[in-house]
């Protein structure tokens, strides 16, 4: 059966899976101590952004009708692999007498290097097998790791709730991918790619967790958390109001819209990242959020279908809007704050250039690498599903019976215990 | 179309939110200013609180089949604004040189401020349009923040889980204003004001979140945290075996009620309220949640279809079984405790007189402020929906096909990123 | 009406539930006091241990396409009363003056008390009343507290994340309940022991914060705090990874299997608990994980049919595969640790042939206790159910209309606030 054929997957991945599991546990044990010194003072922030990478990250994807069990299975996939990953990319970065030494900073900042891979993994969501994903979130989070030594210790830039690292460089990493992944079979809209009521639903249980946590993601490893949590509660109230105007507003019946309530909603928590510990004042902080519900609704509206038909970017869950330009907004905010005022960081003064170089940068970086990777993801043998199969779990998925598509009769299953021994 | 142009409140809506957005962030600049001393050691009770406002309430409204669009979106709005809101309403009783100063305690408040609205809220449950709770949110806000001040600073009572100036505050004001905004129309009950199997699965996600946070709803700003926890771990704990043993008992067949054990398991979280914090003993606690239950389970059976029939009040969530009795109840133990026991708070003798005047003002002020903001509520240019489309997302949202009612060809949406720019 | 008859319980659950109420608030009035000297820097800790008792519990049992209510609310009644108990029963062994003082850690204990009957529902799922779960809440959390005392005082083992005296515990009592519950008629699948495309969504909500929070779970008690929520941290994440890849390797066609994902994802958390704060270097606890995720699938896959056709134990969630076995598994790694490790706990040498001792006390009791109350729960008036209304919420619960089978006239329900009293 053709359908099947192409995603069949079951040494492959298991393969490749089991021996990068492998990989890490042999470089564990080589590199890997624990921190003795390493205080938990800083879990109940962990908890948060764990909340936020699993549950926030995981449902918010789960909106595709026929897609719930990829969105939050592959998410947790992914990130169970990428934190394992992220804390030797981060960590060989800072080793001392040739050891990482992980504590529950370490923890924080690898939940953080996972998210570049899930924010890609948004904009490809529904057209990669978790083959290249595996692959994906093994390249991006190397490079990640890179970009953020570059632009925290080489240009010493701050970006503590890391709208440039993480939020711009995911988010143009994956569109880059997209770009070189182009699907020309879907440029008449899938059928599969919308949503039910139901599954709108549990994606609002994402928007939800990731919305209530962010001051938390945004002041973990901030010196001035207080700041960085009262800067993000008012950017990401005001830009929640300014999302629900805008989405009546742009409609023509005035009503809303659930993907801008789910996704612009959040916005005002990337755009104030990179200043969120500054003193900027809670009434810029707000204004910030404003503007990035703006930006956010108006890519969603307008610029997601053209960048879709003219410049050949896919991007399924519209990261574009939700982390890209945001992203960028916050960089273009620390420039801006820190050419205002007079701001140090661990004893050095910010300056704009150094601000204007991490943006640049990270754009760049994740451009190219983004591209690369995209071309290595086009390997034939990597488990890639047919245009036909995509946005549909059952091709990686054994599906309960009553949701299968009637044509593909090979994935039913009836999801018991007692099940007869294969 | 008839059933659309009633609803359509594209630009009525949107140049309100923006304009009280606008507002807030103007008087955000001449007010607010960071509390410099904050420090983040309540920053986990925060965000359980925090948790509590948007999952918790949110979704516990999503029982009704066609309306879990609005009961979380809404919810949403009405909490991102309202929480700005509170900041000031609060903020004003107690400036310092002439400013509003924000830190975790204020963002405590500010959450617990939206309560009341989001109470009244599930009186009107399907009812009203987003500008109407817009301007209920305003006024509610407004008013619950002078109700507040005169039972706390003018009268100097005692209510550290707010049973009586958050919950009984709200179930009133909502209930005054549901008795205001009667509509006969709904006197049969309506196809669409119930729930379906997969409605009640999502109200449980809000029932559990409520429930497991409530003890740091009321330890969040108490002196004997501990002890407020303890006490509503238990009462929480007695009610909800107790309303399970009622729920079973007023039902002829002997079966359980969802709409009880999402709603009656939380009235001990209410009625302890008042005196969480005060050593009455566990045991006593115990025994405020067994009476929670009993009062909360009989209402729901036998008071609510009583009012909505006779009294002409009909709340949609029987916020009076959950909020407003409950309420009551714990506004009655704090008289009691007082009466038996001396304690003191803040050096200032808690006296049973000024916990009955505190009640008496609550539920005095709320009824009128209720009263008169439903009558606000009730001019004509605020996007009321017919009774006919009442209970229904598809007045104020983009409902996935599947899900629309087949006469309102109006409101269909493929909920895709790709769609064609409008 | 037959079906009916045998589940009517209005009186018998009503009145058992009351009166174990009463009895619990008669016995704290005697026992129970406040602990004075009690602080609240644990009560992050006790919050993620109270989510995952009640959300993921709770959820990861709504897989079931028709016992949604069940899992999620019985689970809630059993947790609710199974904490009280736990207080006391737990309490009792260490008495001051004649008191129980409670505090935020005798709240952590008594939630993880709850967990051993949580377990145990789960292997009998779908075939039990709420009056035989309430009796065997009261049974088992009473063996529990006897052999966590000499596990923990009498044999001076270590098992902070209590691998065997919850997981192993819970594991096999209930499979030894539900190996004298047998019942012959479920040999055949049920109907309705299958899932359905959004239970496995609801499911997923439970596992995840399950396995967020399972380093809390892990640490909430434990000396080395630091440590502890590190090891969980790393082997949950190599134990998803490892589920993934034996997921498809186990599949012929090589696709993922829900099941596998919502349960043995999990194992980890619990294979690591006994030596959780145990400086066992992160690739040790990265192994455990990978063993206890390869036992959990193969599990899973193999065993469980083989146990309900041949040795007659119909475990409806795998309880052996995901607390049984990877319990088991965390016994044996204690003896290994101790043995090679010179580990001390409260100035006490931690010896294998302790921990041996402690993992075969914890499997003898466990299976003995779990026979004599299954035997107890056959008694013919605890309102068990019918074959044929196993695993479906009517039997016990008013289910909206659209969801109840046609052949069961009884149960339709409009969950409306509305309606006439009765």
């Amino acid at each position: 059966m053709p359908p099947d054929l192409d995603t069949n997957m079951r040494f492959k991945f298991s393969i490749l899976a089991l021996f990068l599991e492998v990989a890490v546990i042999v470089l564990y044990g080589i590199f890997v101590e624990y921190d003795r010194n390493s205080a938990t003072a800083l879990y109940p922030h962990f908890q948060d952004v764990h909340v936020m990478i699993f549950v926030g990250f995981g449902f918010l994807m789960t909106f595709l009708k026929k897609y719930g069990f990829s969105s939050v299975g592959f998410n947790m996939l992914i990130a169970a692999f990428g934190l394992q990953w992220g804390i030797l990319m981060q960590g060989f970065w800072h080793m001392k007498g040739g050891k990482i030494h992980v504590s529950i900073n370490s923890m924080i900042n690898a939940d953080f290097s996972t998210a570049t891979a899930l924010i890609s993994f948004g904009a490809l969501l529904g057209k990669t097998s978790p083959i290249q994903m595996l692959i994906l979130t093994l390249l991006e989070i190397t490079i990640f790791a890179c970009n953020e030594h570059l632009v925290t210790e080489v240009l010493k830039a701050t970006d503590i709730g890391a709208s440039m690292t993480i939020h711009a460089f995911g988010a143009y990493f994956g569109l880059a991918a997209a770009f070189v992944l182009y699907r020309p079979g879907l440029t008449k809209k899938h059928e599969n790619d919308e949503s039910t009521y139901h599954s709108d639903m549990f994606a609002m249980i994402g928007t939800l967790f990731l919305w209530l946590f962010w001051p938390s993601f945004n002041s973990a490893i901030a010196e001035e958390q207080g700041t960085a949590i009262i800067n993000t509660y008012f950017a990401l109230a005001a830009c929640t109001v300014t999302t629900f105007a805008l989405s009546s507003l742009v409609d023509k019946r005035g009503k809303f819209s659930m993907v801008l309530i789910q996704n612009a909603t959040l916005a005002g928590g990337v755009a104030v990242g990179t200043c969120a510990d500054l003193a900027i004042h809670p009434f810029s902080a707000m204004f910030l959020g404003v503007l990035a519900g703006i930006v956010s609704v108006l890519g969603f509206q307008f610029l997601t279908p053209v960048m879709a038909s003219k410049l050949r970017i896919q991007d399924t869950c519209g990261v574009h809007n939700l982390h890209g330009l945001p992203g960028i907004l916050g960089g273009f905010a620390g420039i801006v704050v820190t050419a205002i005022k007079h701001e140090t960081r661990d004893g050095h003064l910010l300056t704009p250039a150094m601000q204007a170089a991490a943006l640049g940068s990270t754009l760049g970086i994740a451009l190219v690498g983004g591209a690369l990777t995209g071309a290595i993801l086009k390997l034939p043998f990597l488990g890639q599903v047919s245009d036909q199969n995509c946005f549909d779990d059952s091709a990686y998925w054994e599906v309960p019976e009553e949701e299968t598509m009637p044509e593909i009769h090979s994935s039913h299953h009836e999801h018991s215990r007692f099940e007869a021994a294969m």
